[in-house]
């Protein structure tokens, strides 16, 4: 099996954006929420028709898709308008992915601002919008990976097994391709280490403050509640589409 | 005084910059060395004067400038033909530093790209181009402005007591202004402090795997070697000029 599908080496990969995820949780709760970032127009005459947000993010990603982020099968932007890369391509030909347009990210971004912000920072604006929306950025950035990362789950456990899938797939399933991919054992797994890292790494450790920079259950919860939920939607939908036109293996 | 000046808040960013500065070395010790990034014309002939690292910069502080983030008396970009904002400018009339030119950010990323790197990375080239450069982005603003706080500290030690500053600075001194700035015990606490966040933060947590991202030791001499010295000396440079047209209190 191609290397980037063994579950090894998905484990490695997931495992490792927990740090990043809960060091941008971290850095992002520094500052107040500051919802007139998320607002068009909410931060005068200048961006009338955006948030600030909007602006920054399309701003990193043009950035980025310059030096060719988005050719890569593990990234996705939040906007569909980017120039293309000045690098040259690096060989994505051999992709271990079915073809797919799946793209989940405008969700993403509407449950971020709505619902992560106001549970994450404190209530109110400290007026530190450039600050918290480069920080936004690279935490979205990181969330999307790790939940479009459901992708290459979802091929190696249907490669590992099509038995249930195809059946499932063909009957349009959903119900029963949840349940096919859902794995209680290493979902508590995830829950309990996550929790852990945030208790490690959100531990203030100056002898003059004490608590969590973060409250690690809600680490805990941001990932219960959206990151492994919406990778395993992640996951129905890519192999809703898996036997169309199937030219892979 | 001016609440930006008091030691304790002076000493509560530069405590909670270790957590960024940290996460950031962690962040880019995941990637190879890859550095044929920092190598003008290194990608390619899309970028042939300059290299990747100039460009992601570049770019970066382009949009970071739109939205302000250099008016701030804290912050200072590496490059210097950079936009206006295109946001109302916060009211920085009211900061509590003396008039300066001081950026040694030109110094910061030669250290960062030939020193610090080889340091912190594996040998090698993984062709991670874009995320090690998106790191070192990030990396290398933080280690900016936890270097250029000296500024603030500076200005907070010489109104604490003009005695000793006044007639250092009038005898263009540099060592004996060193000395009175110094102060090797707040040293020694930062040292240990910055260690203990690098062994808690650095550490790995999956059952599988142990030791660290990186080494603690390494954060520690990064720390003693350059993120102290440097930001003494820019400390120097502002005391040297803190008394030309002084208009300030």
């Amino acid at each position: 099996m191609d290397r980037q599908l063994e579950l090894s080496n998905i484990r490695h990969v997931l495992i490792r954006l927990e740090e990043t995820i809960i060091f941008g949780l971290i850095e992002r709760a520094q500052f107040a929420q500051n919802l007139v970032i998320y607002q068009k127009g909410g931060v005068g005459d200048e961006l009338p028709h955006e948030s600030l947000m909007d602006f920054m993010l399309h701003e990193t990603e043009k950035t980025h898709a310059l030096v060719r982020r988005y050719t890569s099968p593990d990234e996705h932007p939040f906007f569909d308008d980017l120039p293309a890369p000045i690098l040259p391509a690096l060989d994505f030909s051999t992709t271990p992915l079915h073809p797919n347009a799946i793209n989940i990210n405008r969700r993403i971004r509407r449950l971020y601002e709505q619902e992560l912000i106001p549970k994450l920072c404190r209530p109110g604006d400290d007026r530190q919008y450039g600050s918290s929306a480069v920080n936004d950025v690279i935490l979205l950035q990181s969330l999307s990976k790790r939940i479009h990362y459901g992708k290459f789950v979802a091929e190696s456990k249907f490669r590992g097994g099509r038995e249930p899938f195809d059946a499932l797939i063909r009957a349009r399933d959903e119900v029963g391709i949840m349940r096919a991919i859902t794995n209680a054992e290493v979902e508590r797994d995830v829950l309990d280490r996550v929790h852990l890292k945030a208790t490690t790494y959100g531990r203030e450790l100056d002898r003059n403050s004490e608590g969590f920079k973060v409250d690690p259950d809600l680490v805990r919860n941001i990932y219960a509640q959206w990151v492994i939920p919406l990778n395993k939607e992640v996951q129905v939908a890519y192999l809703l589409q898996r036997l169309i036109s199937d030219a892979s293996p």
